[in-house]
């Protein structure tokens, strides 16, 4: 093959759009998490893509949109992680565990997806409440359901229905804080991370459902 | 006393600046509350708190300060009212319950100020995070200084010296978890709620300093 006859490198703007939005979209999550909603510039996520702003925003609108766009993929991508996790032919703990081995290996693969859904969303809100609630509804019914199937087995059902729910929530607000913590302090391995958690809220759920409560003095 | 001896009644610029300030905030934080930071406006903070806007001003600045300042004096207000909850002369699981039922009282009766530290700071984010950060630091230190006593009593202060912080921050995260959950379902009691808590978390934390620890299977 002489140079003559080489073909020329494929031009960036032969790739399917599939793939394009693709690059947008990691893009927009990597300047998102980077500098928050507020500062972040069409003109750095055109850069970091590759693609031309009026590309980005024929394919995926505007930052309000792009931004929307963002938190919808990383959430859908972050509870695919942790459902794909859970293993639900296992015990209830070991289903928390694994879901909460999930969610940290998440965190720490995709650092800055869960940047933009935890502490970019948070500082944006309003517009983006509702996406973020959905997230955070769909996990708490993910535990709630655990704790009814660990409460149920013990003949504790009625009990793990009323509490199951906050329970659930305060899980999943336990997990989600430490999950901020361990932004800055990233030394920590995700499994000591998760069994910290399964140790502090699980041997007491056990306590719970085996009839051991913890009452004032 | 006749009536034309009788005296005007106040006037209401007469009142001193304190008290007027203390108006001012107690309505900011009432219609922050309500709208949120960006709908809320000063025309609605000045006839709730029956200020006119200039005075507003003022005395407290624009709309950011004021917003600022309420964060500052609920922020205070909260911890100053868990610090008087918790009794530092009882055995660490009965200050956490009393700091919980001092919490969980304060968002009862202050719904308000907990919806604005909460719910509305957030949304807004960027510019008050850090006097929101301040305050979950705050609370982390508390919790976990109850943390490392516990553990220290049963011979394990090095173990609580490391995992303390992280335990304490996601007993935090529940909590304020918990508090928002209980927003939307103000038909459970307050003690019911720190006693969840207090038998998730405590429970599982006091099998931990006996040395009972959860392993995956």
């Amino acid at each position: 093959m002489t140079d003559d006859v080489k073909p020329p490198p494929p031009r960036s703007r032969r790739l399917p759009r599939a793939v394009r939005e693709r690059q947008i979209l990691d893009a927009a999550v990597e300047v998102f998490s980077r500098h928050g909603y507020h500062s972040a510039s069409m003109d750095e996520i055109s850069d970091v893509a590759g693609v031309s702003k009026p590309m980005i925003y024929s394919y995926l609108g505007a930052k309000e949109d792009l931004f929307a766009k963002c938190i919808r993929r990383e959430a859908t991508r972050l509870l695919e992680a942790v459902r794909e996790g859970v293993r639900s032919e296992l015990p209830p703990d070991m289903q928390l565990w694994y879901g909460l081995r999930a969610f940290y290996r998440f965190v720490a693969e995709y650092r800055d997806s869960w940047t933009v859904l935890h502490r970019q969303a948070l500082t944006v809100g309003g517009q983006f409440a509702g996406e973020i609630n959905l997230l955070r509804s769909k996990a708490i019914d993910m535990v709630a359901a655990l704790v009814v199937t660990a409460g149920t087995k013990k003949g504790l059902g009625q009990i793990a229905e009323f509490s199951g729910p906050a329970l659930a929530v305060s899980l999943v607000g336990a997990a989600e804080s430490l999950a901020d913590w361990w932004l800055d302090h990233s030394d920590v391995s995700d499994g000591v991370l998760a069994s910290w958690l399964m140790n502090l809220v699980w041997l007491g759920f056990n306590d719970l459902i085996e009839g051991e409560v913890w009452q004032p003095s």
